[in-house]
């Protein structure tokens, strides 16, 4: 049977016993009224955030699983709460779908979107459903919390400070472009690449972590790529940055892939986007101590990859010195296509 | 000049100028960062809702004004945060657009969301921009507050309840059908009643007088039609109703488009949908003293239409005395269309 079968309440009826048993402190009341009710709690501020994935722009059906598609778009939404250091704690999801989409379908999808939720204790508690007759349209829109005056943003970098990113980068782009064309030789590497862009992976408790142990200036998540990322930074900073080449840290098989398709290898990093990595900034000597906890903690590199500087503009540092400008080109979603 | 040559960050950027200046108490940071941030209020509660609206499949391009697709997107979301008594404070809106849509379009589209938010006081904290390659697709993100424990749910009515509305009901559809076709003599009341479909007026400030000077034990707006709307009330609460044919508050007009397409005219308030009104229960004799001082104060009228019974359904009481039951059909979409 397809949704249009069943129909819209119907649909809405079962996503609400799927949320039965799970619920946040702050939420009075969830699914099934015109809004959802939230108490908030003493102390503590808010951050909210919403993002679109629309399919054959950011994904395509074929390269997905119905898990990954649910997964990846509650996925993208919590790696904007994590870049603030924050909680999450409730999401409203506004789907909309062809009325032909199989039940088996959106019962999976409905998977990936809940088992990533239950992972992070961040249940729906409201949404939309709506018909589309072109494609898959998924907004979510979520809730976080962090101690009051302690989310972290993007407008505090300064001078000097150091540019740390967790995790490796590039995979994520090397992942699409494997979707797109046979890379030869890229088998060894292929299916971890393409989880890295099927299915992200949000760094909330990295992020809580280093907040919680060490005074970040700024942090932003890597969902247009460093340059861009860290262009936004600098902008809200009004400052710039000067990253180091050979201090990248690339996903295992981006050297791979980028070689067997001619490109320079860094800028999978740097315009690539969506490793949902994130990028932070921090006064000198604060990160370097907790290299190693948090590999242990999260089995994830901490990676210092550049400088905070006054003057404005980004700047790439090669390993024979030679510095060379970078244009701080983030994806623009009007501009060009993931597909 | 489209959107596509404008680019994803010159457009955020000229939404962010527009909302300088205008806050919410609550809102500590908003356009500019991974989240805006949020600082509840001591004494408060919040209400937050999210709605889509699908070109041609909630609005054709060619019936409504750039200003009204704007206004009528932000304007569905106004009208469920008045539902539950509350007062809007900030929106996020999740704009997918073709990346051929002219700048013209998408300045005089975001007037009609800026002046509508401005009329209520609601600005834009924070969004989307992704591109759509199909058609707009609107979401958007409310928030409201309520003093604590005083939004006002579906699930409060009781038997013996009375029901009332705002306004008068199935103007909404009678325009929607005369885009759909010509029909003969509905000059008259034509402009009126597609102003009705294309720019709702959210009913927030007549919401908040109620729940402030009546005890009312649930609310909702009508999106889905009289019946599907009520039926959702009677559902959260576990009763029924009885409404009376002869009460329902017809707009002008409304029988003229019905009669001359052969349609019974009290279908467009039961089934038509998108009224934007609302629905209310209260105890019997609670709101008859307040009908003289809203109609005052809104220009609107508070009508009485039935009673919350405790036997479950839906039935309709004719003038003549002979009770049927109404099917509590929603505006489902999947199942039907508006286009």
């Amino acid at each position: 049977m397809d949704i249009g079968g069943i129909g819209e309440f119907s649909l809405i009826e079962r996503i609400r016993q799927r949320m039965k048993g799970r619920s946040s402190p702050e939420v009075a009341m969830g699914i099934g009224d015109d809004c959802a009710i939230l108490r908030p709690q003493a102390d503590m501020e808010w951050v909210i955030t919403t993002d679109t994935q629309v399919e054959d722009v950011h994904f395509r059906r074929a390269w997905l699983t119905p898990y990954q598609i649910g997964w990846r778009a509650m996925a993208v939404n919590l790696s904007d709460i994590a870049a603030m250091g924050a909680e999450p704690f409730a999401a409203l999801a506004a789907l909309s779908l062809p009325a032909t989409t199989e039940e088996a379908f959106f019962e999976r999808f409905l998977d990936g979107i809940c088992d990533l939720g239950e992972r992070f204790a961040c249940p729906l508690i409201g949404g939309n459903l709506a018909r589309d007759p072109a494609h898959l349209s998924l907004t979510f829109t979520l809730l976080g919390r962090a101690p009051r005056g302690l989310s972290v943003r993007r407008s505090g970098a300064r001078a000097g400070d150091e540019i740390w990113v967790s995790g490796r980068l590039g995979g994520s782009a090397a992942g699409l472009r494997t979707f797109l064309q046979t890379i030869p030789g890229s088998g060894e590497f292929e299916s971890t690449l393409r989880r890295r862009y099927g299915q992200p992976q949000p760094r909330v408790h990295e992020a809580i972590f280093l907040r919680e142990t060490a005074q970040l200036t700024s942090m932003i998540d890597l969902s247009d790529g460093l340059a861009g990322d860290l262009g936004h930074i600098c902008d809200e900073s009004g400052v710039g940055a000067v990253l180091v080449a050979d201090a990248l840290p690339l996903e295992a098989g981006v050297r791979d892939v980028a070689t067997a398709l001619g490109d320079e290898p860094l800028t999978y990093a740097l315009y690539g986007g969506e490793d949902f990595e994130l990028c932070c900034t921090a006064a000198p000597g604060t990160l370097t101590p907790l290299r190693e906890e948090f590999r242990q903690r999260f089995g994830l590199d901490l990676t210092r990859v550049g400088s905070i500087s006054a003057e404005r503009g980004l700047r790439i540092v090669q390993v024979d010195g030679s510095q060379t400008s970078l244009a701080p080109q983030a994806f623009d979603h009007f501009h060009r296509s993931a597909t």
